[in-house]
């Protein structure tokens, strides 16, 4: 990322000649980025919500291509809305990069996030370009949405109903360990799972209107975004192993059974949707993985696999590891 | 911002309970921070921009605390909002920061961030937390705004409108000027300025009912936002200096003559409003400092002070200066 042409040679306003062209509008966008602020046409009630990715923490240059970098920011964010039950509308992107990071890499970056938009129909309505010490690199998105249907919170489950699944898990998480091993020829999908995620967009408000009582995407682990979700809800979530087998079966002949299990409890950057549905009401594209249940007297809220409790926590930002 | 108790120690819940108190919510705030996304009721159209701080680049802990940065980054990003006509309404702030970096550091910048936010009635609907390098300390944050009138953008100065400013100019500029030279005392208020802005917000919404015809904020610097309007515009705005005597005179004291032209006219982070409106409808509490007029042939559009072309261009973030 860097070599080819360093940032610090351009200036603001050509940088973003070169950018700007890389990113769409839509057909709600009334003002588009170049002026103090962007405006969009908006109903009734706006989703928001935002994440950051950071270079060493977030991706590392020899797994990720500018562009791949891109793609996940967006699709993390992006995922935040779906699970509302929103229906992404914009987002706006700020870059704080070494002046010595090349252009090059840059405008691949600038590419795979405005590709990534143009997929979701998301306009991009502005960002910011900031320089930042040696070494540093890091993106943040925030992503707008529209609600067409009721939100979803994840505080909603109730005692009795389904708990489902929307896409995969522990995809991700198997292709980081095939990097990690330098065996990604052992199962292609699962790298570029890792690299450029999906997420079922489209399913978050038809899981809102189909009646989801709770819902979260799984961005730091099946276990962990599932304890958030019991803890909010105030109930306990079981879940059947069975269910997953699909899931382990998936990716134990490239990571081996031991590491298929932890990929998929624990794996984040998944992006899958996870919610509660009234039984009779789970919709088709959803698959049940366990149920909700009421806590037993001095039980706290929490998730069980098959019963048992499990170590698995997932990612935490700050806490040395 | 380093020593006391170190950020690493801390896991990101319990900082997120210690941080989220901070912040206030407004009746617009449908669903608080603490799930995928937040929730805000918006009208017709919703005003987007994102603005970022980064230590090192935009201040320094000896001159700035953590609780004025967080005000000045809200400021400045609610800047954005009324310089197209809006009034903010929600911001989403991001942190991204060496895991060393203190939380006594980190919960006066949030205090900072927080009360700003309350100060323009504005929610906070959310952020981000992530660790960085070693040193690093950024905070980002994206304003979301209502129109309740017309969106006023850079590009509709018309010849013959009078160019108007609301607010100070180059005394946030004559602030830094006394911190870099260890004279504070020459003019306290400068220096206040400098390290907590402010921005005429409420002036924002009322140039536009009153006409407005372009309008930004002075973030880089007069002559170089001047510009920006100019080009937008199609036209030469025609500043009088003797209309900025004002400004010169409250700052000529503390910096002397040649450094007080330069503060007044390149001085960035003020945060002003500058505007253009047909003559006669410029609003109580907007002065007017010189024209737009259009080119003549072969002239290219730009700002021109007492009929010369000025070389201060103001700052710009990836150029070595």
């Amino acid at each position: 990322m860097t070599g080819g042409t360093p940032l610090r040679t351009l200036d603001e306003d050509d940088l973003l000649d070169r950018i700007l062209p890389l990113f769409g509008g839509s057909d709600d966008l009334v003002v588009a980025p170049g002026d103090d602020a962007a405006v969009l046409r908006t109903t009734g009630e706006t989703v928001a919500t935002t994440d950051t990715a950071v270079l060493g923490r977030d991706w590392l240059d020899a797994w990720s291509s500018g562009s791949d970098i891109g793609h996940k920011v967006i699709v993390q964010n992006l995922a935040d809305v779906a699970a509302m039950g929103g229906t992404p509308t914009g987002v706006l992107i700020t870059l704080v990069a070494d002046p010595g990071l090349s252009l090059e890499w840059v405008l691949d970056h600038a590419a795979g996030l405005g590709s990534a938009c143009a997929e979701a129909g998301v306009a991009v309505l502005g960002g910011d370009l900031s320089s930042a010490p040696p070494g540093v690199v890091m993106v943040s998105v925030t992503a707008l949405g529209r609600l067409d249907g009721p939100v979803v919170l994840r505080s909603g489950a109730t005692p009795g109903d389904a708990l489902a699944v929307c896409g995969s898990l522990g995809l991700a998480a198997a292709g980081l360990r095939l990097l990690e091993t330098g065996s990604e020829d052992r199962h292609p999908l699962a790298v570029e799972r890792q690299r450029r995620p999906v997420s079922p967009l489209a399913q978050g408000p038809v899981a809102a209107r189909a009646g989801a009582t709770a819902m979260l995407d799984v961005s730091d682990g099946l276990v962990r975004d599932g304890t958030r979700l019991a803890r909010a809800s105030g109930v306990v979530l079981e879940i059947v192993l069975e269910a997953l087998e699909v899931d382990l079966a998936e990716i134990r002949g490239a990571v081996g059974a031991s590491e298929a299990l932890e990929c998929v409890l624990a794996g984040g950057e998944e992006h899958s949707l996870l919610a509660t549905f009234p039984v009779d009401l789970v919709p088709a594209g959803w698959r049940v993985i366990g149920r909700a249940r009421e806590m037993a007297a001095g039980e706290r809220p929490g998730v069980l696999v098959d019963g048992h409790s499990v170590a698995h926590t997932g990612w935490d930002h700050f806490r040395s590891s």
